[in-house]
């Protein structure tokens, strides 16, 4: 991916956007990004659907901050829609969320050529892509992400789904938008804790196979988190980066794994605090996820100490943990969690799969781990 | 499609088969039909996905009658599954049951490469299917259908779903198998109206796009009907003729909505009758549905009136209603039937879109049928 990661921008709805094309064939579709675009929002979900009506899906957060501007922007532009308002948090991606939203999307009478949009964060949008995927066997779904996690992951890929009792996201579909709007703006009304759980997965890209990202991150963090261009430049250079890997693998079979660079430890930790969104939201997981992944590759002499630290360093400037023992209270011991990532659906027939890495930008999938290896080097750093 | 649908013989697993390719790129799968193929379905299964663990949902009915007899032969080949039972008929493709068969799937600890097996009938078929799709967002899929309307129609196409209280069959995904197993010495076990429901749709394929497979049938149908060879070729007959179609178009955007011959019509009367099947099941409904657009053909000057009279000959030697009449009890006015047919979901932005037909082979799409001449024909009809 690299340096030609940089997404060209172009003059659209009135303003400077840079767009991302996700190449999928006849499902391809592209990734806006800019300052403000929720206003010219109808226009452009218009010029991409002439004439659908839509049914916009938004949690009670956001309908409160984004709803009325979206709404009026849809207006402006003569498209037709409802609204269908959901509970706010993880616990809306379950079953019940799941039958009554695509009982909703039918009692607004869509047609085929009519549209799904996700007005939202990660949650919105992984229930609301899954509904659409299902209603009729697939509804045209537009996805206008709000959170900065959602902007740089969710809204590439087409993953979509709800969480089950055995596990999150194990219930879903792969279903890609036709269209995604990302405004940058809209990232200003985040929690700060929320916006650098989402910049984990921004740095992520760098660390997996990007170093002239990841130094560019080392250079501008601090323009990033302020909001100025470079905030839109990390999304779209975010964007390009998965959209590479997506191309690709559209279907997880090998390359796509690597964006789970952290993502292993990462998730024991967040199932090891039962999901307590208190203690450790998935960006936090993941900072420390990625943190073990580099100190693990270094453990296995696969690293030099000095990237390690070096990593170690930026995660810290930007405010995100790095250490287990950063996340409050009491974790359960090593054995546990690695019986959480034995379990993890990332497991292959009994075989340890772990993202490793020889350097920045130099993550690789290693199918063979040994658990005993895992094991020894968890204790250590629950005991550290 | 016509005369090359004859499906190639080859041995498979000790015995004649006929195999039915479905070209569909690399989610392309064989189609195997023959007398006695429970018996070897554990290697046929083993040999598609070697080193498989199944999920095998069947209903209470299937379980009792068919179940020993596969699993013997899942033994056999040396594959460890495990049984998900469910309770028959229509109203089991619901949320609630899709919830809870994909929790079980789940709680079996199926991993990648390992498969859910439906063994079972058109609502097995449908409702195992979408949880296949929808668990870790997709998990291999094999059909074995037991009836014969699952083994000409659903088996092929990749069409899954569930009902929501909008609609039957509105919620769902296109999910295909790796594998179908069709065992024709099955279908001694159902009842003679469950065959010959099943028939309809064989008769469709001729009606709609191959008057030489018609003639056949005219000729053969006792012995489709008896459990002759004949029987093994009306369905390999049928799924090829789907498949040409499916091939042709998955995602039903032009050319297989020719299948839908006779289902507009069909589809109001079931949903007139509350879809009580003691009045009318699914392929009654086909049956008159198809001579209903037979005749409302030849109204409109696009068919003669033997030919008409060819159709209604054949489906009433079968034992098959061609008449509203025929369905008991009373049946509401033609207004509330063209209600049904405008609320169908195979209207598009609100113009009437019919399969009418030049000709026994020749069936058509028609986008613009005019509603006032519906009603009139129906008046007609629900009077006569």
């Amino acid at each position: 991916m690299a340096d030609t990661a940089l997404a060209d921008a172009e003059k659209g709805s009135g303003q400077d956007a840079n767009v991302v094309r996700v190449d999928l064939g006849e499902r391809s579709y592209d990734i806006k990004i800019g300052r403000g675009l929720l206003a010219t929002a109808g226009a452009d979900i218009a010029s991409v659907l002439p004439g659908a009506r839509l049914a916009v899906v938004a949690d009670e957060t956001v309908a409160r901050l984004h709803l009325r501007d979206f709404t009026k922007s849809l207006n402006a532009a003569g498209l037709e829609h409802s609204v269908i308002v959901v509970p706010p948090g993880e616990s809306t991606k379950c079953f019940s969320e799941f039958e009554r939203l695509c009982d909703e999307i039918l009692a607004a009478k869509l047609e085929r050529g009519d549209a799904v949009v996700a007005l939202g964060g990660g949650v919105v949008g992984d229930l609301t892509g899954f509904a659409a995927s299902a209603v009729r066997r697939g509804m045209a779904f537009i996805q206008v992400p709000t959170t900065l996690l959602a902007q740089v992951d969710s809204s590439v890929g087409g993953k979509t789904g709800i969480n089950s009792r055995h596990g999150k996201n194990l219930i879903g579909a792969f279903h890609q938008p036709a269209l995604v709007l990302a405004d940058t703006a809209i990232l200003d009304t985040l929690s700060l804790r929320e916006f650098r759980a989402g910049y984990a997965e921004v740095a992520k890209y760098g660390l997996l196979g990007d170093a002239d990202f990841f130094a560019w991150l080392e250079t501008n963090w601090q323009a990033v988190f302020a909001g100025s261009s470079e905030r839109e430049e990390a999304v779209a250079r975010s964007c390009q980066a998965k959209a590479d890997v997506v191309a690709a693998d559209e279907r997880e079979s090998g390359r796509r794994a690597l964006l789970n660079l952290g993502h292993t430890f990462g998730h024991a930790l967040e199932s090891a605090v039962s999901y307590e969104t208190e203690r450790l939201v998935h960006g936090e997981g993941v900072s420390i996820g990625m943190m073990l992944a580099h100190e693990f590759s270094e453990r296995l002499g696969l690293l030099d100490e000095e990237t390690t630290m070096r990593v170690r360093r930026h995660l810290t400037d930007v405010g995100l943990p790095v250490r287990t023992g950063e996340i409050p209270g009491q974790l359960p011991p090593a054995e546990t969690l690695m019986d959480i990532i034995a379990q993890d659906k990332k497991v292959s027939r009994g075989a340890l799969t772990f993202i490793l890495t020889r350097g920045i930008g130099e993550a690789f999938v290693e199918k063979g781990v040994d658990p005993a290896q895992v094991l020894d080097f968890l204790k250590e750093k629950l005991a550290g």
